[in-house]
This record gives C-alpha cells, sequence and structure tokens, in this order.
C-alpha cells in the first residue's frame, strides 16, 4: 500500500501542492527554509492525523489564508481528504466520500513514523513520550489494545474522582468502594502490562537485527526495561501503601500510566553514555525495527518520513543509515535533505524514485542526479 | 581575556586531555562518537560551572573511573580547577590556588555561551529557559541584579510558606500581614521587571544589527515582549485577585517568577512561523548579539562554543554564521564539525587559528587545510 498522490491548499509557506508519488522513495530537497519540512508535515498530517511540529494545527493554515485542505489517494484508490479553517467546528475528515467524525479511523490505515531532529527526543525526554509511543505502536498492532486501554482509562478516572471527593481527609473512607476500584484497577493494569513487556520484548529482537547490521561501536549489548509504575512491590500493595498520598493529591500515584520504557546498554542508561550521533542512530534503527514489526503483526505497510536526513550524521554513519533502509520492505520513503548528493547510493538501490525540489514554497519535480 | 590551556582526566571517553588552545579560533572535529562534545562539555564545566548535556554531573565522569579533574589557565595566569568523584562532598573548585566553596565566583569571570543542538529548545521550549537565560545575562552586565534576584525570591519564598501555613482555607488569614508581604513582593518584582526590560531593549538593538548583517529571508521586523507574569492587570490587583487560588495552591501564581520572553517576527511568534533552520539561525544571531553586549555592559570577553556547526544549515546559512562570527571581538571560539572544509572561509579570517582531531577518544593537534 502507499500514496499515490497528494495536493494541499493552504499548507504553511506552500504554494498549492499537486505532485504524484512514488511508491518506493521520495526525495524533497532544498535550502533552509524552502518549505521541505512543511511539505512531509502535511502528508504526515493527512495520513496519521497529527503534526510531527505543533499541536496547534491551526498554526499549519498558511499566514492570511482562511482555510487548509489536504488531500491524497492511495494505490488501491482509497481517498483521504482533511480540510478545516481557524475555528475547531470547521474540521471535515472524509474516507472514500463519506465524513468521519474522527481521525483515527484514517489514522490506523497507514502507520506514519516520523524521524526528525525532535524524534531524538525519545531518550532525553521524560517517560510521557517513551509510554505514547509504545501505545501508538500496540494500537496499530494488537486490535484489542484499543478497547483495553480504554477502559483502564476510564477505571483511573473513576478512582481518582472517588479520591478527589474525598477532598484530602481519609475520615469519609469507604473502604469497601475503594477495595472494589483498585480490583477493577489492577486487573486492567496487569492487561496493560502484559501486552506493553510483550511487544517490548518483540521489538528488542527486531531492534537487535537492524543494530546487527549497523557498526554503531556500542560499547555493549542493547536492552529494554520496562518500569510498570508500580515501584518494587506488587500494585496491590502499592496501592494500599500510597492511599495517604493518593487521597492527598487527589489522583493515582502508581500504575502503568506511570510506566517507563528504559533503553539500556551494558545496564548503563543509552541516554547517559552515547553521544548524540549514536543516539540518532540508535532511534533511525528502532524506528526501522517498528516497520517491520508493524508489518510481521499487523500486515500494515508503513509510511516512513526522515526530515533532514544529513543532520548530525557523519558519512559513515550516513551510510549506515541509507544501507539499512535499502533492506525495508513494505515501506514508502520521503527523505528530505540540504543536498540529495549524499544519498546517492540509495537512490541506486531502488526501481522507483521520485525527487523534487522545493523553493521558495513552490515544489517541482526534477530529474534524479546520474 | 582567554583559555590558553586546558587538562582533563577521567572525561567522559576521552584519554587525558593536554592541549594549549588558540586565542582566537579553536576547531575540533572527528566522525560522530568520536569526543568532540564531551572536549567541548568539559571546557564548558570548567569555565560556567554547569554541562551543556546533563544536569546529572557524575555522569560526566569516565566508566570505570573514581573521579574527574579538570584544569585551565588564562592568559593573565589565572587558574582554575575543578575534580569530583561520585559523592556530592567529593567535589573541590580551586581558584588560583585557593579553594572556592561556589561555582558562582568561576562562573562570573569568563561568560560561557553555548551554541548546542540543545540551544535551539529556548525558542521551542517552555517560559522558564527563556526567564534562566535572560536572568543569565543579567547576572553577567548589572552586578546588583545578584542580589536583586535573591531578594526576591526569599520574599517569594517567605509568601508561599506564609500561605502554606494557612491550609487551603482563608478563615484564619491575616490581612494585615498578607498586605506586608504584597507590598514587599510587589516592590521586588519591579525592580526585577524593569531590570530585565530594560536589558532586553538593549538586547533587541544588537540583535537587529547582527540579523541586518544576515539574509534571513525573514518576512517581518522582529521584536521582543517581555509578559511580566503579572496578566493584563498591574501586579497589586492581581494579588488581590488571585488570593483563593493562592492559598489552595499554597503558592503565589503570579509575578516575576512567571514571567515570558516572546521573540515575534512581524507580531507572530517566531516559534510557529520560521522553519528549523530560520529558528536555527535567529538563535546563533541572539547568541552573536549577547557577546556584543557582554563586552560593552560588563567589559567581559566570552567563550563562544558551537557544537555541531553544519547540522541543519543550507550552504549560505553556514557563510552567513561564518561572517557573522568573524566580525565578532572579543571572543574566543571553539567551533567543533563533522568535517572542518566548511570552516575554510572562517579560518581565512583568523590570525590565530588550532584544529584538533578526535578520533575515539584521543585528541591531536593537526595542521590546518590548506
Amino acid at each position: 500500500m502507499y500514496l499515490s498522490n497528494f495536493v494541499a491548499t493552504g499548507l504553511r509557506n506552500l504554494s498549492k501542492v499537486q505532485i504524484s508519488l512514488s511508491s518506493e522513495l521520495n526525495i524533497i530537497e532544498g535550502n533552509n527554509a524552502a518549505g521541505k519540512s512543511s511539505l512531509l508535515e502535511g502528508i504526515g498530517l493527512l495520513v496519521s492525523g497529527r503534526s510531527f511540529r505543533t499541536t496547534k494545527n491551526n498554526q499549519i493554515i498558511s499566514h492570511n489564508q482562511k482555510e487548509i485542505s489536504l488531500f491524497a489517494q492511495f494505490d488501491d484508490s482509497t481517498k483521504i481528504g482533511v480540510s478545516y479553517g481557524h475555528t475547531k467546528s470547521s474540521r471535515k475528515i472524509r474516507l472514500n466520500g463519506n465524513n468521519l467524525n474522527a481521525l483515527s479511523k484514517m489514522a490506523s490505515i497507514f502507520p506514519v513514523q516520523t524521524l526528525s531532529p525532535e524524534s531524538y527526543h525519545l531518550i532525553d525526554s521524560g517517560p510521557g513520550q517513551r509510554r505514547k509511543h509504545l501505545d501508538w505502536l500496540l494500537f496499530h498492532v494488537e486490535h484489542s489494545y484499543k478497547s483495553d486501554w480504554q477502559s483502564f482509562n476510564k477505571v483511573l478516572k473513576q478512582r481518582n474522582s472517588f479520591l478527589r471527593a474525598l477532598n484530602g481527609t481519609k475520615s469519609h473512607l469507604d473502604d469497601f468502594l475503594l477495595n472494589s476500584w483498585n480490583l477493577k484497577f489492577v486487573e486492567l493494569a496487569d492487561v496493560i502490562n502484559s501486552k506493553r513487556k510483550n511487544l517490548l520484548s518483540q521489538l528488542l529482537d527486531e531492534l537487535r537485527i537492524v543494530l546487527d547490521g549497523m557498526d554503531l561501536c556500542l560499547e555493549g549489548v542493547i536492552s529494554v526495561e520496562y518500569h510498570s509504575g508500580n515501584g518494587k512491590t506488587n500494585l496491590v500493595d502499592k496501592l494500599h501503601e500510597s492511599l495517604y498520598l493518593d487521597v492527598s493529591r487527589g489522583s493515582t500515584s502508581f500504575g502503568p500510566h506511570k510506566a517507563d520504557v528504559k533503553l539500556k546498554i551494558g545496564g548503563r542508561d543509552v541516554k547517559d553514555v552515547l553521544s548524540r550521533g549514536q543516539k540518532k542512530m540508535l532511534i533511525n534503527a528502532l524506528y526501522l525495527s517498528q516497520t517491520t514489526l508493524l508489518k510481521k503483526l499487523s500486515g500494515k505497510d508503513s509510511l516512513f518520513i526522515i526530515d533532514d536526513f544529513s543532520s548530525e550524521l557523519d558519512s559513515v554513519n550516513q551510510l549506515q543509515l541509507v544501507l539499512a533502509l535499502k533492506d525495508q520492505k513494505n515501506v514508502q520513503v520521503f527523505i528530505s535533505c540540504l543536498d540529495s548528493l549524499v544519498l546517492k547510493p540509495l537512490i541506486k538501490e531502488y526501481n522507483n524514485v521520485k525527487m523534487f525540489h522545493v523553493k521558495h514554497g513552490v515544489i517541482s519535480e526534477v530529474t534524479l542526479p546520474t
């Protein structure tokens, strides 16, 4: 499955976009501020339902324009479209000509993975971003996870409301009622935790395969630790221990909503050990291993976006990334770069490559460098 | 003033470092993970008292080593040294052979400005980082600011303790006592706000001069807005309005500790308008204008670190940065890069350039490319 056509009006600094795409590799080149990231942002937003650059969707509308309109067609004739203006209610989502209420239906068709300078925060950021990332992957590969996750979050919210209703004092606490919340809470937490652990173990297997094909000079073996958010004891005990804290805060301090995933190397946190370039290559490898897992577990192809390909990578690592990319099957790739020369070895490996040049917001298809 | 010699043992992945430095331009080149950033981190940490890569100082100690030791000498024979092991109490700071208790004395000698991929978060991050940055500049250029800031923070803490002692209810509130805190609070807030505003206006003048020398294709005039953290009314009224909120939170919701600085272009937030490359160049210009201001207002030279010079910048912007750098007087520059070829036009402009190659943690001085 791949995106065959993309049309956009009102997209940031870009003039009207109307391009037909390669099923395999699409290269977007141009100077700073030409509009490369905006094009990738538009494609990603349409297919995944969110921008990798901003959470404020109306920022994506061209300055002085009333609305944005994004439309694309897949090779199997599936058509998707999104349009919106500056008000929330103005948003329209269409799938094959029918209106949709939620973006999630569209986002489930074709997983989008975006490697941008921001993706590398996954290692250095707090646990929230890593939890979200893992859950995103689970939503795609395990159909039942969405309802597990919704059930858990419902119980979490109800338990928190119950705690807040106590107004910071345990004197009105109904033990029976609390225990019944705890029971449901722990039961659903176990489901969430075991699905997450199981996926992580499969992901680690794939990651090690990708890393074996690269030579990153890592001093030690990569491992993944899932911290369930229960502290060191089991969750039932932890909920009892933290009762006073939970009542005073009016929220639940322990559980899978506080979980974390730690990437380690030789037992030490990669965050503290690896250089910036190594972290970047590790994240690249992680994303590549996800595309394999997505295909294996859900049969889904991926749309793979690399914004600013060469930044911070030396020539050896650039080549390693190129070689790892060419081994990817079932992936439609979009790469932006300042200079496409670095991609020459990659271009050779593909049968079907398109290249676009962006200048002052105007996109034109160009012939490949020979 | 400049750093003439630097010695380090136990610094991350680097073997013992012992180098003599150029008073003008020092170039550190090498592949990913060679140790370039570690060298710059060590120099920055010694001179400024903090690392630009981590807040956990013991992470900077080489794996399997007991301690780190950093030592440097300035051209005027001033000597500084820091050593520490894995415990907090093990830290020793020396200035000209005498032990010091605090790093701040050392940090005030020679302002360190570091441009790394992390510096660019200044635009996209929350207000806290921008406030800290502005205060850092004020500490350097205005001697009395440190004590103003300390006085304000003391009163803020006292007011918060007073609020917390009310235990979330206004029933025990002593209006007279609160009003006396408010009076002091507002008086010191005014001092802080007016010094910050004054500095920002001078900084904007310098920034515009630097930007005039560059051609960033910015659509509109750059401006700076200081948001004092008072909301739209004056602070006295705001403290009264927010009394219920403050008592229930046990903290002060309005005042200069909540201030923000917004960079705008043509009246819109640069965060939402500029491309990643443009943001990077704007931050580069901001740091360059700070060195001029530091010299003008405090007579201080700066140590200027650029970690990963070329990443994300097209060749036009790289050249613009090079040309802007060469206009800088009173600045000792350290630049790391994957390939020093891009710096050729810069090297030409300096009389005194040293170049170091880093490979697998070993640093060697090399001859300049011709």
